[in-house]
């Protein structure tokens, strides 16, 4: 059965409720109960997690056989799990809905397998619809989801040598005004800025992400990572949301804690301690460095010790792209073996 | 007076007798008489330093006097100056030469002024005759001359983080069969390799310039510098070239030496130690970083100290190209300050 101009309709509708939702280990969902006529019954989205999910959270809205032949409208599959919530299908086909009309497939192993259920039941079900907009909206949960945990961008500035500063701990300026902006467009995409206390120590940065004087309107949550504190006074402290601070080298529950709070997205900031422990740990799903040229030599190295003892163990990447920012270079990489060359 | 056809004949073949001579402190020149109807009497080059420039050469084969009235077609401004020969302009102007067309003005402080010289004495002079292709036949003797030694490039590979090895020494692959065959085409291209006895020592190069398993047809010089003597056996003692061994750590002085050689243009191989010692000592005009996408952290630095203790004292590049060579970047800059910048 096609596809009608109300349903349409009806998804986009989903996709602005899905926003309503929180940024959380569960995916923003959104949902539109359609009567048979087209009318919309309800309304509802996914409020976070341990709450009932976008359909569920429509069909509470309305009295026990009110949906009785309806169209659900879903900017997700279904779910088929029993989770801190039963599964969604189960209460769909229980409610009555005759039709189900959804986005994106869910990628889930356990969750997914929705929309065979609802088949099976003898509900009519169409998948696909708007399936773009539903995953740009998801993209990242659906990184989180593929990754079990907050997908981290490792961003260092460096001289050609690989290095941060000179012999002294001078390092300005290395990198030139376009690197910097590139980096602060970047934080701004963002969900969290993490920075290690010794940088924080020796740099006091804002961890905003600016134009010019101008904030972004996105403004990550800053996150410093070790045991010292943060003096009052710190630039961080004024930063718009409150800084987080984790005493710790367990970068692995720092990002399960961040995830816990929202957080989809993290931007390792530096300094070389910390970036290297994130790579270290393989922690690294993206690698941005600002290539300055120039070459000082001497001590002060971008990335420290990586636990590479022998070149087989080389942490190997692929290059995504390659930009050119005034004098500098951004070569953007992630991990990921190439075949077999020569030196 | 127009150039005739006669006299742009006669430059092609001086360029041609240019090539006769070697490559020295002094440029490749070549010379043509002509008679007043056009015909050759006499043709010369220079055959290297303390030897008569090409316009005295041509002039020796001819009998006292026979030059009267002749056209003199030289690819370089004839000099005026005495070194360890006579000003070419006087010889000219004393064998009654009439009319003297050349290629390219001398571009020395002393040397330069020929033309002048020659017109004061009334001969007709006409200069730019197939310049390009006499810049392109001393390209590398115009650079000694402005830099009063063999121009210096200093190549090393490194992982992303400025690495040239594992903690355990092992380098192999680092960069992909792509970087590697540059490597090779940009050895041809030059008058020596330099490599200092660690790498020698560590690695056993063959210092040669190879296509697969095939010699380029120009193989460059194999230079070594360094204490420790040259291993019965090693490599580069089956170089078609003998290797040069300089047991010194005054590079300005193996330059000075290679130059007595002939040697326009230096390729500095590795390792570490030695790249850095002519980076250090500002003697690297063009520097090629073969930058491979791959992280090793640890203590095996491409480059080391360069002596910067403060980031005013940093040694700041220009980048002249970027290119991909397989999975590799080649970044090819040279010194160079840019515009005060940001951070």
């Amino acid at each position: 059965m096609a596809i009608s101009e109300t349903e349409r309709r009806a998804m986009s509708r989903a996709l602005e409720l899905a926003l309503r939702g929180p940024r959380s280990r569960n995916p923003q969902v959104g949902a539109v109960l359609l009567s048979p006529e087209g009318e919309t019954l309800a309304e509802g989205w996914h409020h976070g997690a341990g709450t009932p999910h976008a359909e569920v959270d429509a069909l509470s809205q309305l009295a026990p056989g009110a949906a009785r032949g309806a169209t659900a409208v879903v900017t997700l599959e279904p779910c088929n799990h029993t989770g801190r919530t039963g599964p969604c299908a189960e209460a769909l086909i229980e409610a009555g809905v005759a039709r189900v009309v959804y986005a994106l497939d869910d990628p889930g192993d356990v969750e997914s397998g929705g929309a065979d259920r609802l088949r099976a039941a003898g509900v009519s079900v169409e998948s696909g619809l708007q399936a773009d907009d539903a995953r740009a909206l998801l993209s990242s949960w659906l990184d989180v989801r593929a990754l079990g945990r907050p997908r981290v961008t490792v961003k260092w500035a460096q001289s050609l040598d690989g290095r941060a500063a000179a012999a002294d701990g001078t390092s300005r300026w290395i990198t030139g005004p376009e690197a910097r902006a590139d980096v602060h467009v970047r934080r701004a995409a963002a969900d969290a800025i993490v920075v290690g206390t010794g940088t924080l120590l020796a740099d006091d940065p804002a961890l905003t992400a600016r134009d010019g004087d101008a904030l972004h309107a996105h403004q990550p949550v800053p996150v410093v990572i070790g045991s010292a504190a943060i003096p009052n006074g710190a630039a961080v402290t004024r930063h718009p949301h409150e800084p987080l601070h984790y005493a710790t080298r367990d970068l692995g529950a720092v990002l399960d804690d961040l995830l816990d709070r929202g957080v989809h997205r993290v931007f390792v900031e530096g300094g070389p301690t910390l970036a290297s422990a994130f790579l270290a740990a393989d922690l690294g799903d993206e690698v941005l460095v600002y290539l300055a040229p120039t070459l000082i030599g001497g001590p002060r190295l971008a990335i420290g010790d990586l636990g590479v003892d022998s070149i087989d163990a080389q942490r190997r990447l692929s290059i995504d792209a390659v930009e050119r920012l005034g004098e500098d270079l951004l070569i953007i990489a992630r991990p990921g073996a190439r075949p077999e060359g020569g030196h």
